[in-house]
């Protein structure tokens, strides 16, 4: 019998970039299946910038069709201006992902370092590090990437597999091994 | 020759409910078209929350369709939770009216009270009476409203009626007074 195959979207929100990535885990393996930034033009007025933000996660979902979704939540030591500014970016990221009905999970970043290093004030380069070595490949470009796969990998590697998909749902939500588009 | 008109829909996000006020300005004249709250279900999980608030302000303003939208800033002395929650709700309404190409505009509360009842420290009570004596309606219900309308009111009397307006579009936007669905 194969292995149950959850794949996991991992993101991390941030007020100019926003980071993603795709790790699909099989049994005990975790396999790097995409990752990517969301950057919205800076010139743009802030709304615009939201639009952008939420119609680009919004066409990620709907083309990499993850199973649930793994959020990095806010470190509160920040002043409540950056706070308030990252809030607006979570809220449509949250808002495009609960529109796909997809199981939103929330880990606090030092939970993510520990997870992914063994160390809660993990720097971003250890992160990458180790997010290249359990994924076995090479994360290229901005740290972004490697912190959004981190929190993928923080919640396959959490408590047991089904307890990963709060809802069992065999219903709509298709996985990518099956052939794309003749659903 | 009619006096120019513009329909102002004034939001007053909130953690758990957001208020929203039409007002309509023709010359020197306020009207109240209506007004509500938004109140998604408390028991619901949050990103569920910021769904059920982006359709309802989704729902409303493709109803009423304003010709701007104008939001209460926010007052920074908020301790960072609260700013990062109220981040979030003001995330997904601002996207609400951007994805329907409005313009936004941003008004501090302090701003807002002061352009309705001339005290920029006023009380909510205040506030809900300059704006039901300046619109010649009584406002029940929720403070949520009347402060929605307050934002509306200051967003009406500020500057010249054509600043108001960052952008004169003769295209989409439907004025109500136009027969519904006769486009």
């Amino acid at each position: 019998m194969a292995p149950p195959t959850l794949r996991v979207l991992g993101i991390d929100p941030g007020g100019f970039v926003s980071g993603w990535g795709l790790v699909r885990q099989s049994g005990n393996k975790l396999v790097l299946e995409d990752a990517g930034t969301i950057r919205p033009k800076r010139d743009d007025e802030f709304p615009k910038r939201l639009c952008a933000l939420h119609a680009r996660l919004s066409e990620i979902l709907a083309q990499q069709q993850p199973d649930v979704v793994a959020v990095e939540s806010v470190f509160f030591s920040q002043h409540p201006r950056a706070a308030l500014q990252l809030g607006h970016v979570r809220g449509v990221l949250l808002l495009a992902a609960a529109q796909k009905e997809l199981e939103i999970f929330e880990y606090p970043p030092a939970t993510v370092k520990k997870a992914v290093t063994g160390n809660g004030r993990a720097s971003k380069e250890q992160v990458r590090q180790m997010v290249a070595m359990l994924l076995g490949a090479e994360i290229k470009g901005a740290a972004d990437k490697s912190d959004a796969l981190a929190v993928a990998i923080c919640h396959a590697q959490s408590g047991s597999f089904l307890s990963k998909i709060k809802h069992l749902d065999p219903g709509p939500r298709r996985r990518r091994s099956q052939p794309r588009g003749k659903q």
